[in-house]
């Protein structure tokens, strides 16, 4: 059986590695972190993650969909939240039943990581840091981080699971025709946190809490412990010009969301604004996302994201998918694979990298926005009647599992036939007009 | 007095080295290759250099430009040939007497590390490996070739000149809010050589010679010992299906550049197709070009571009001359110095990158066209006219120092200028023919 090396033992490194646990595959994950079964606190971003159609079918694949769903809040609506901290508008995410489910980081990671492990052919190194990889003598280069040694491991596959600063990657951007490209928006954000309240959720727990302010924005996420992830993004200028001291955060909350700010308490979000600043958001394309016959990079390292669509975990999970069944079809050819991966796979994943960027809009300011309404009801309205036919932009991303790019396409097609329909009906009107006004002409001529 | 570390001992960071040499600081700089004074061959791409304005105005602010402008060939005018084999078509670079240079990248090189080294205060260390930079540190961390040992070097500022595969940016690739992307054109290159013909020049020397053929081009600059630099640029589909074989490149070059194909001969044009691939074509943008309080890109490590405007040199030699001016301004206040450098700088990296990427298009087939050439003759006869006030685009770029991100604004003002006369003439026009239709219409309407 051939061997397969998984560069980060995150959240796709850890779902790879039961993929190819379940082929049948030696499997050895290499992750810079400690073991995070055995830490107290595990460092890095969080962004409470919400799990959707994609990730689940990737989870199902190996065995694991209706446990983590069920250990996660399902969300079947938007809830958004007024500036004077009383009125809320609940916006249906889909269908009635249709929903997606928050999940903890590392509850997650952690389920995977000890799934994975299961398997005899399964090595997890922890504190094994990748120092590079090499594509002609498949090759990973590694430091063991208690020895300080430095370790040569081969495989018949490398996989790059290692994050937006993958080192795999990094040790691989002089390849040529290797297009890549990382931007940082201007926006940042910082994550806190609201308690229970009398040993219940201080808000509903079943909808995604939203706090569009125009250019920024407050969300909040419901956690099995009773607790939410509320999260600020915010330009950095706000950041450095609105909420410089501490008088000033809790004036700005004070103002902009007065209901979550009583919630958060001023303690609590003193505590944090004076502990961190505000974290970048980046995104990532590159292409192909394959090197000669043995390297690819999937996850953050192949297309991080900003996470204004919820789709980076489940694009992760998703490449998961795709790659396994890639496998199937070219009986576990890995050159023949990975070229078909990167030819099927990648304008996916640019789609939806600026799908998310779009989305960021939406979710600023336009979710507010009459029109924007306007198409979500008639959408799914249309989607009630006809549900193969005409299914929304968020649905299909969210509910189903078509490509991202089929995704966008099917939109623009929507969006071609409904421009179609109203230049009909306005053309139909416009002409009714002018007949009528030829008409009226002809009877006032009688008269002149 | 301050110690700048240089990493690359290439034109740009030789040319930095002669202009921190001049301002008295410490300088080392630190190179991979052995001195290449001492080598025979130097490997590694040359297409060959066009010394322009903004190039010369940066050696001459370290005493180089005489010596160095009169090493190379001046050429005044691109000379295209056309499919025949025979007819030429001349078109001057600009008024009579303007010119660039065609210069040997390596004999440049030479000069200015031989210039540089003759001050006490620099030091160069070749076959040097720069393994990563520290902004926090103020740190190069260095491999010795020699004796593979592993050295640190602290200094007040720290230039990455060490080309669009840089070792210090590559290690800067996680510093926040750096935005970055590569890009690789889907052209390739392949340098052949013209030899004298009875000891003469076989070509024109004072051209730039072109063969434009839509999608791929030849081009041939003269070098001081009466031989050509001759570069083929084509898509890397057009090298693969068309020139495959020793019959099938004949074929081609003998179908397409006739004239060339005689000149260049079969063995030359087959030895150098089977021993080496099609080049790969670069382009880089990245922003910031500073990082913390010491490091800064210049050259190719901060805007590698596709070599079609004959800038990227200039543009890298214009780096050094920025970087002294706002030297001298800040008073050696480095941190001060760097910000600004950045924000004035990057701006107009940006520009002549795309600027280049737009006239790979005017060489391969633009040059044909007659809209182009009309175009081209009217902006030299205004600049005849009104030096000062209509500047063509080429001009701008390479007979000033204008800041590239101005030329293009000049440039645009000149677009819509002539579109406002173009839109006048045509109204005053339409309006006189309505006028004498309608004035026959009178006329004609007496005979009704």
């Amino acid at each position: 059986m051939p061997k397969v090396l998984i560069a980060g033992g995150g959240l796709v490194g850890a779902l790879n590695a039961c993929f190819f646990a379940n082929r049948g595959w030696d499997v050895e994950v290499f992750d810079v972190r400690m073991d995070i079964r055995k830490m107290e606190h595990v460092p890095g971003r969080s962004i409470n993650l919400a799990l959707s159609q994609r990730g689940k079918a990737s989870l199902d694949a190996v065995g694991l969909k209706d446990y983590i769903a069920n250990s996660g809040v399902q969300m079947f609506a938007r809830l958004v939240h007024d500036m004077d901290g009383k009125t809320l508008h609940k916006q249906p995410y889909g269908q009635p039943g249709e929903h997606i489910v928050s999940i903890n980081r590392r509850h997650l990671n952690e389920i995977m990581i000890t799934e994975a492990e299961k398997f005899d052919k399964v090595s997890f190194y922890f504190e094994h840091k990748v120092i590079k990889a090499d594509s002609r003598k498949k090759e990973l280069v590694i430091m063991n981080l208690n020895t300080n040694e430095q370790l040569k491991f081969n495989g018949d596959l490398i996989l790059a699971c290692d994050g937006a600063h993958s080192a795999v990657r990094r040790s691989l951007m002089a390849a040529p025709h290797f297009n890549y490209s990382q931007e940082y928006i201007g926006h940042g954000y910082v994550e806190l946190n609201i308690l229970p309240k009398n040993d219940d959720y201080a808000l509903e727990p079943n909808v995604f809490h939203l706090w569009p302010r125009g250019d920024f924005t407050l969300i909040a996420l419901a956690n099995r412990d009773k607790t939410f992830t509320v999260t600020i993004f915010a330009p950095f200028k706000i950041f450095e010009e609105e909420m410089y001291d501490d008088e000033s955060v809790l004036k700005f909350f004070k103002k902009y969301f007065p209901d979550a700010y009583t919630l958060l308490g001023d303690t609590h979000i003193l505590e944090t604004f004076n502990r961190m600043k505000p974290q970048t958001l980046l995104n990532i394309k590159c292409s192909p996302h394959s090197f000669g016959d043995c390297i690819l990079l999937t996850g953050d390292a192949a297309h991080a994201m900003v996470p204004f669509y919820g789709q980076g975990m489940n694009c992760g999970f998703e490449d998961c998918l795709v790659l396994s069944k890639i496998l199937d079809e070219f009986n576990d050819n890995i050159p023949k694979a990975l070229a078909a991966y990167t030819e099927r796979r990648v304008k996916d994943c640019h789609t939806i990298n600026d799908l998310a960027m779009y989305n960021y809009n939406e979710l600023k300011d336009l979710v507010n926005k009459f029109r924007y309404k306007l198409r979500k009801k008639f959408d799914l309205k249309m989607n009630k009647y006809f549900p193969n036919f005409w299914i929304p932009l968020y649905s299909m991303v969210t509910f189903t599992q078509i490509p991202y790019s089929i995704v966008v396409e099917r939109r623009s097609w929507q969006d071609k036939t409904l421009s179609k329909v109203f230049k009909t009906i306005s053309f139909v009107g416009t002409a009714s007009l002018i007949g009528l006004a030829v008409y009226k002409t002809q009877i006032y001529k009688r008269y002149i």
